[in-house]
């Protein structure tokens, strides 16, 4: 991995390394007062609420290097950070990212992590304001914690699903899980095969993106503040459908019915699906990954959120004695299962 | 490391141990006003200003679990970020942590982590907030990210020490990095010996409580305030104190002209110093993980500082062309360097 005309991490240092990967941040959020440098970022929320989310991301757990280039690992690493704080309804505005490296990695990997880091935070208008570098004996390990704000009457929480209130969700689902099974197959192919081969990723494009660079959903938080409409509860789906609804349900003490032909998926997702002979509706609903956002109005907003392009409504709240179900395409009731994240049992 | 009656950290999976994890704990602070589940905790700090800190420890490198228990090695994880808050003349406030664990861990391992969180964050008056839990393929890493909160006028960054200010450390220095070197040796003893090996701790317990379990110095923030004091410029020590003495020069352009002499040194750091046949005072300058606070103050406030049972004064800031230089026992100038943290090289 180490090419001749990279450095040796151990040529800089840590404050070395430091210096080169911070160089040229500008603050650019009135609410940065002081970022990297001390022995904490200082910001000042006046009025405001303050979001905090984090997140650690392993090599080997959460991402494969041989098939995601450093850039973009940086990019997902910041922007499904952004999407915890856009799933609160809040503006993402300070980032702190630490970083374990081994010794296979040179300073130049680094700044190739950084530069998808500072490119994400560069297209949301986040400041990167602290966080730390450090050896590791075992990979990659990149911890990111990303600090937001928020009007205090306008954060939406996960608890404030109400019965009757309309279950929508944003973009497709699915994409990203089927994105990551094509990776998956191509590299066993690659290692099989030996010099000619070429990776068959044409007209693939958009589920590996989404695999590989996903965005958060700024411009639905966007589109629901100009539309003056305020979710009950909300959640980004990262964990898929099924489980997120059930935590949203669960919190707030409700049930929920969805209904299998409103679940929006891609043409490229269900070209995958056939391909690699998996249940699609299975993919949607436990894929995770997609950084949609989910969440719940009252239908007095049904005519307001029905012409949102980006959002589509698939089911509605009940009582909570109805349980969590899916009506599927043939008119049966399938009940939800959170399958969630299992990489414990794996 | 399994023990039969332990619990697999698959039969509870993610949400079961997150929710073992964070079960009865109850927010203290008026500034939490949302703590673990949701996408985000949520925070309200008014008119005063945020503090973020953020760290990551991984075995093998920062931590060694054949001598540290885990409850331990979790009030340390916590009780450094809040070293840094207080550095910055802060209150520590709120705690997120993120652990990733491989199969060898079970469920009472990470309880007993968290039990050692828990205990840091009560004896600190800290809210835990957030994080996540998450498989590992190589050990045990720790990620925790500390937000506090300070008033504007009172904040103290590095960048304000002034030629004349007293250079003041609070306890001593150097025992943390002695009771490293003995817990190491005992280690190596350990594995020669075979059956009747009884570690030769006694009367070493203070410099393995200050390896173990440090302490932030909340109580030096309290009495400087009582006091009247505001620093100049303040850092904690964690690389070690000629590491820590640069950066607050550097940033404050200006030179430092400490005592030998005047150095804290602990009794039983002397005598573990001789038994390794160790400098003592390269082991007090360089040794690090003090957790003390290094801070700078005004030639007027001599007698204030002079007063504090826990603080010394080691020498003074002097003109940047100065450098940054030691006077011996003997009466010569050194040079001070920055050994600092350098994992990467070894």
């Amino acid at each position: 991995m180490m090419n001749p005309q990279e450095t040796e991490i151990s040529t800089l240092g840590e404050f070395g390394l430091i210096d080169r990967l911070t160089k040229g941040i500008e603050l650019k959020n009135a609410s940065s007062l002081k970022g990297v440098g001390d022995d904490c970022a200082v910001l000042n929320y006046g009025e405001k609420q303050t979001l905090v989310t984090t997140d650690l991301l392993l090599e080997g757990i959460h991402f494969d290097l041989t098939y995601t280039p450093l850039k973009h690992l940086g990019y997902k690493a910041a922007v499904v950070n952004f999407s915890d704080v856009y799933a609160m309804n809040g503006v993402p505005r300070q980032l702190t990212v630490s970083i374990g490296v081994s010794k296979r990695f040179t300073v130049e990997h680094i700044e190739e992590l950084y530069a998808g880091i500072r490119l994400a935070c560069e297209i949301y208008g986040v400041d990167l304001v602290g966080g730390d570098t450090s050896a590791s004996v075992t990979g990659l390990i990149i911890s990111v914690t990303c600090i937001g704000e928020g009007d205090k009457d306008k954060l939406v929480y996960r608890n404030g699903a109400r019965d009757t209130d309309l279950i929508c969700v944003s973009g497709d689902l699915g994409a990203a899980y089927m994105g990551l099974q094509l990776l998956e197959r191509e590299r066993t192919v690659s290692k099989e095969s030996k010099d000619d081969f070429h990776p068959a990723f044409e007209g693939r494009e958009y589920i590996l993106e989404r695999q590989l660079k996903p965005e958060a959903r700024r411009d639905v938080i966007e589109e629901l503040a100009q539309a003056g409409i305020k979710p009950t509860a909300m959640m980004d789906v990262s964990d898929g459908l099924s489980s997120e609804l059930m935590h949203i349900c669960k919190q707030s003490n409700v049930g929920c019915r969805i209904y299998e032909e409103r679940i929006p998926i891609d043409y490229q997702t269900a070209v995958m699906a056939e391909e690699f002979n998996m249940n699609l509706v299975t993919a949607a609903l436990n894929g995770g990954e997609d950084y949609e956002l989910l969440f719940t109005v009252p239908l007095t907003e049904h005519e307001k959120v029905a012409s949102m392009k980006s959002v589509k409504i698939i089911g509605r709240i009940t009582k909570p004695e109805l349980g969590y179900c899916m009506e599927t395409r043939d008119g049966a009731e399938l009940e939800l299962r959170a399958q969630g994240w299992q990489a414990f049992t794996h």
